[in-house]
């Protein structure tokens, strides 16, 4: 099953940019509203600046005992209350693709417990990975996360402990997008 | 780095098809050669039945040991000797892709010895895999594989061995094309 999204960034769009930063690296040219939708080869709306794109794929790192963790505590994308949302495109360095599979599940659970920090704040916040490296885009991965405007405190925790995580000392470019639903 | 790859089947091509097989699920139309290359988005050659792409990507499941013992026995591509080669798609089912990573991990390598069993041919057969099911093609992998004529008989075995594996009881589709350089 394809599941490729595009994330287009411009004039138009269901989601507002609140704010737009770049942590790490080159950010993104500005852009005032970004629309997420399941990719189509048909014409393009007028007003995109940029489109990323990403899939949805097969977990990575995941092992069978986190995924019973994470069904158990199901959250959900375009809940009634997630009017919050973040865009997060993360491209990580050749050192961090050079590494075995034990090293970088190693790195990314046993030291940087990314899986267990992210079940910490499930269900308040939602999230979707779209993985982009294997489709030549600027990015590794587009990192999504949904959640409610009374929630923005816990989210902003979130990405300070990933951020300090030894996983991101491989980040070499981060854009951090916040969005605002339009409806 | 975007390594995309096309493999192109038609009435030309550098590798002339010597035969053409479906061991599970539906085959490919028919074809007299098969051409290689880094894709390129500029018109398409005249004579091209069909087109699979699938792009050098980052190891899913070996470990640095594993991958240690392999660089120490290099099998590069385009030897001189290695006159023939196989281009075999395959496609896993989805109750591989639901699994989580030390689930496929396990059967893999614990239980179907996968990069074992390639290690005990190298360096006489050389191999590259191509990731395809983020792409949106027909098949996940595109594997690659050439060796020298006379060694027709250790690839036959190779290949026997993988199909015997419980990683192969997740293949519900593979095409089989074996091929000789036109040189």
């Amino acid at each position: 099953m394809h599941q490729l999204f595009h994330f287009k960034g411009g004039t138009t769009g269901q989601w507002r940019v609140v704010s737009m930063s770049a942590p790490r690296g080159e950010g993104l040219v500005p852009v005032a509203h970004i629309e997420v939708n399941r990719a189509d080869h048909g014409p393009q709306p007028e007003g995109v600046t940029w489109r990323l794109q990403g899939q949805i794929s097969n977990v990575r790192y995941a092992t069978r005992t986190e995924i019973t963790s994470m069904r158990a505590r199901p959250a959900p994308l375009a809940r009634a209350q997630s009017r919050f949302a973040a865009l997060i495109p993360i491209k990580k360095s050749a050192a961090w693709w050079d590494l075995a599979q034990d090293e970088r599940r190693a790195i990314f659970e046993e030291q940087s417990h990314h899986t267990e920090i992210g079940l910490g704040y499930m269900p308040t916040i939602a999230r979707q990975l779209y993985h982009s490296r294997d489709l030549g885009e600027p990015f590794d991965f587009l990192t999504w996360f949904e959640y409610a405007p009374e929630h923005a405190d816990q989210f902003e925790d979130l990405v300070a402990k990933l951020r300090a995580t030894t996983e991101w000392r491989y980040v070499e470019r981060e854009v951090d997008i916040r969005l605002e639903r339009l409806d």
